[in-house]
């Protein structure tokens, strides 16, 4: 099983990312659900990115601003449905986009020591989900793999 | 055209609602809504629904409980990703099958003096879809629609 897995199967309106990392659990939470980690590692190393607002509980709102080195701006938004032990499911929307929204629902599992997280998203239709995966999406997952791998590594010195 | 359009495509994880009715979008609206006036529509009749939240907002929360005769309770509740004129986009999960939640983007646009609502529902897989349209969902949705047409023509008097 390879550290990173991207399906995204043909005529279906679902992406599912598979992640393991060599950390206990609580780190992995702790990482994904700081708003001061996540500039950290979420997308690509070029950008500048701002956490706005990330309000991780049931409820909760976030806004994430990200701009490149020419100053372009791209904001995604959405709302926590709700953060349990381990898991989260929010809406997200890329305002570059307006009205195509996605369902992303995170869940991280204890696995021999290590964690697995999976992340299963879901579009509004077959052609949203076709448009991410065209953007490169699949390099930009494994950018931010690399960058949460080295992060854990720095926390764990 | 019929007024009321249930489509659920084989190995989607979709459905698309689409209702039309006799009556101005301003008052489609206000019915969809408010949350006094969504027991008096909102499922099957022989169920009493209480709206215990209902925040029409971008990022407010709505939860509502339905009991049958015997008393039996129905919980329902969610987010609202966004909420813009004549459009809403929430979450939505069924406490009887928890972790298992589904994203409602409902449109309203005017048509010849009527309103032409599309409801566009994603589930986290096809399983999920399948399930919904198994507990006799079309019917659900024709009773709704009927009620809601009454209600239409009660507050149109």
């Amino acid at each position: 099983m390879s550290n990173v897995d991207v399906v995204a199967e043909s005529g279906k309106q679902m992406i599912v990312i598979t992640q393991i990392f060599d950390a206990p659990r609580d780190l992995v939470w702790k990482v994904y659900t700081d708003p001061k980690l996540l500039p950290k590692w979420w997308g690509p190393k070029m950008l500048k990115t701002d956490v706005e607002r990330m309000d991780v509980k049931t409820g909760g709102s976030w806004r994430v601003v990200q701009q490149d080195p020419e100053g372009n701006k791209y904001v995604f938004h959405g709302v926590y449905h709700d953060v349990k032990p381990y898991q989260t499911t929010r809406t997200m929307e890329w305002d570059g986009m307006p009205d195509h929204v996605l369902l992303e629902a995170i869940k991280m599992e204890e696995m021999d020591g290590k964690t697995k997280v999976t992340n299963n998203t879901v579009f509004q239709s077959v052609e949203d989900r076709d448009g991410m995966v065209e953007t490169g999406m699949k390099d930009g997952v494994n950018e931010s793999y690399d960058r949460f791998v080295e992060l854990l590594k720095e926390l764990q010195k």
